[in-house]
């Protein structure tokens, strides 16, 4: 195990390389395709396969192919970024799920985009392309609208640096109606989207407030036109987002009703 | 980057060594901790965990101490042992859970142990140990049962040869009493256990069939003594167990109802 015939690169960089080869789309690759898309010698491939399998980071199927083990999954489930907040927020999306019918997503910021934590679906409801692991673009879709919302100028800068994609003809790809979205969303509380990032498809989605007062998550339900009510949706939702903030600490944060005229004057 | 001054480790399993530091007990580690606990040169561990911070496998908190990122977390919902499985038992969970309120388990053998890999709980009833991620004694806990039962002779070889640890007093410990046991829990369908792994826990665990008839999972109710009926779970959880196993495509494996006399004579 040397280096020296590939002076650039280290085995442990190698050694990711070949791990994150895997994703939705591949997520069970022989020797072939795994050397294919790293483009490493194939010996190469095979010695650092093979340290992967010691590990339990990959398995290997009956037909030789690789996947990704348990214990790599076992290893994730220690994100202090997944776990205890998938967990605080499981039973408010199961009573959400439970009153509404629809699905319920939490997503979390990773990059310029926001990654699905945790998914109930609902069986009748509008077809999904998205799941848990995967991700959702920041600007069109109702989690990455909270989450843009309450990201900073940087993260804001950065996503309409390269230009906004425009996944239907809804999609708001012009930066300063983008910037005004999210400022309405950040004053009401919650972000409305319609048919954004995929035509029929509605979503609204709430923050989850941290104990710093930051957001470390978005919350939402997404249905297909016409099969819900907003005015349904908004109350339940927002009260979810709450119970899960409170759960995770983050209840100074939580933005009370306005309040009376006789408490302020 | 050279394994020169360590001839017998390669990089790549020093590289795994330090991501597989990292459990529930030491789920945030700092340079120092990760040093100590690896044996590693402090200058060998820096320059892993930077590789593995560039690659999302760890991130830092405020206080410069490592966690487990968010991109492992999703590297490892690509595990076909886990999210496949978990979204098909969820909606099941979800139903016993709403039936019975009580703790709902799946889990998957991994080595000489049950993984959990999905668990709903009841707020109010008996507090449990074990998480997501976490891992229960294959001869002791109903799911580690049920598993152990299906996993062959030479499984219960490995699992037998170093001695069954006694969690509580009523832990079976005796090799030749546990393998009738198990032969009554494959007899059944479904296996019972009383207070062995923790005092006041019981459960009852039944089988999830893959494809090729293999006891892919395990599904099983925990509940504190004397707040249950087994006769009220039983039923349910075996009902559950079956539609699982017809998700994941194992439905030639339920066991039907034993035919009555006119049709098997």
């Amino acid at each position: 195990m040397s280096t020296a015939n590939e002076p650039g690169r280290s085995v442990a960089s190698r050694l990711l390389q070949v791990m994150f080869s895997f994703d939705a789309e591949h997520d069970r690759l022989s020797l072939a395709e795994l050397t294919r898309m790293t483009g490493m010698p194939h010996a190469t491939v095979r010695r650092l396969a093979q340290e992967l399998l010691s590990a339990g980071v990959l398995e290997q199927t009956e037909d030789r192919r690789f996947v990704v083990g348990l214990r790599l999954w076992e290893l994730g489930t220690m994100s202090p970024r997944s776990m205890p907040l998938r967990s605080a927020a499981l039973p408010f999306m199961e009573d959400l799920h439970a009153a509404l019918r629809q699905h319920v997503q939490l997503a979390v910021l990773e990059g310029l985009e926001a990654v699905i934590v945790e998914r109930i679906s609902a069986p009748t409801a509008l077809g999904l392309v998205s799941q848990v692991g995967g991700r959702l673009p920041l600007h069109s879709s109702g989690v990455g609208k909270v989450l843009l919302a309450h990201g900073g100028a940087e993260l804001f800068g950065q996503v309409t640096a390269t230009g906004l994609r425009a996944y239907t003809p809804s999609t708001i790809t012009d930066p300063a109606r983008l910037r005004a979205d999210l400022a309405e969303c950040r004053r009401a509380g919650f972000a409305v989207v319609r048919e954004e990032t995929s035509p029929d498809a509605h979503s609204v989605a709430v923050p989850v407030f941290g104990p710093e007062g930051n957001v470390m998550a978005a919350l939402s339900v997404v249905f297909a036109a016409g099969t819900a009510n907003l005015n349904a949706i908004v109350p339940a939702l927002v009260a979810a987002g709450r119970g899960v903030s409170r759960r995770m600490g983050g209840d100074r944060s939580i933005k009370g009703p306005t309040p009376p005229p006789w408490r302020t004057g």
